[in-house]
């Protein structure tokens, strides 16, 4: 399968700022079941294999998780302070939980990528509750941390628009790209 | 009048990475007609004065303003790398266009502050249509630059909820703000 023809500025986007962890952070917008915008930063977890999909983790208990069960749609917003450039990626959203055993593969391949100190944060008390004490509840060694627990689950984004702007240069260089029904991408240049 | 609790987190985080540029610009989110998430990087241009309402500026010709005209709410993501902080701020949004001559003081006001080059992007060609040429269509000098042209809208951006997440730490730091009905902010610890 042939990579989006987005792919490659992104490719070099991201390898001109990987001495920067934040490179690989980005906005992730979505819209609450009362139809409202929603907001935060995500960690980018690469390309699904042979794909153009992204992966992001989160908490099955995080509001972002019942916003998409319900609009199955999000835009990232991903900004390249160094190059000076931002990709929009518009997209729908499958997310992998712990009951799609089909799925289990690219779950628990997702979970051994992780560092153990972000796998811990899959135990630590219920997310945006009063906060637990004492401390301990955010210390406690888990019983096992070989397969995801429960709480673990991968957002797969499939785009299906991109808009890259860079602001170097004046005027501004600004790019369209869309994913027609044939499954080719198209693009265009378009005014900043 | 008082300012909000969160302020003096915020006004901290933007003192200790004054001096990356980047720092004054966050992630603003708004829902389409169609009800899809949208999401584009904005640049800060302070509070208006005397109270807690964030200003940003638009081109009124931007998709964002058809979103704001039908669902007039934002969520904002501002993430500070360096305090490795977020705050997440959601707000109703109130637009300031050429027609609202009672508001034509403070669009005045955000107009003066901005730079030559800025204020030029607002005599561009129409944004995100086909690319026009030649490059002279961006480079002509506008009739007059002293008052704002029909292109130039202020957002009003007012906060109803604030999220303070602070990375740093193990476990990391959450506070959630809120704006009751009687004018005063409310908030709690919660867990990250």
């Amino acid at each position: 399968m042939s990579v989006a023809p987005w792919r490659s500025a992104l490719e070099n986007a991201l390898n001109f700022s990987h001495s920067l962890p934040e490179s690989r952070y980005f906005q992730l917008a979505t819209v609450t079941p009362e139809g409202n915008p929603a907001n935060r930063t995500v960690v980018f977890r690469g390309f699904c294999q042979d794909s153009d999909n992204l992966q992001v983790v989160t908490d099955a208990r995080s509001e972002k998780v019942f916003h998409l069960q319900q609009t199955p749609k999000a835009e990232i917003c991903w900004y390249f302070s160094q190059s000076r450039e931002q990709f929009r990626l518009s997209g729908h959203i499958s997310l992998i939980t712990a009951e799609m055993s089909q799925f289990s593969t690219v779950r628990n391949q997702v979970w051994e990528q992780l560092s153990y100190q972000t796998r811990l944060q899959f135990f630590w008390p219920y997310p945006k509750r009063k906060r637990s004490k004492p401390e301990t509840a955010f210390n406690s060694p888990p019983p096992a941390m070989e397969t995801p627990p429960e709480t673990f689950v991968v957002i797969i984004f499939s785009p299906y628009q991109v808009d890259h702007l860079q602001l170097k240069g004046n005027p501004q260089n600004r790019y369209l790209y869309w994913l027609e029904e044939s499954g080719n991408w198209e693009w265009i240049e378009v005014n900043p």
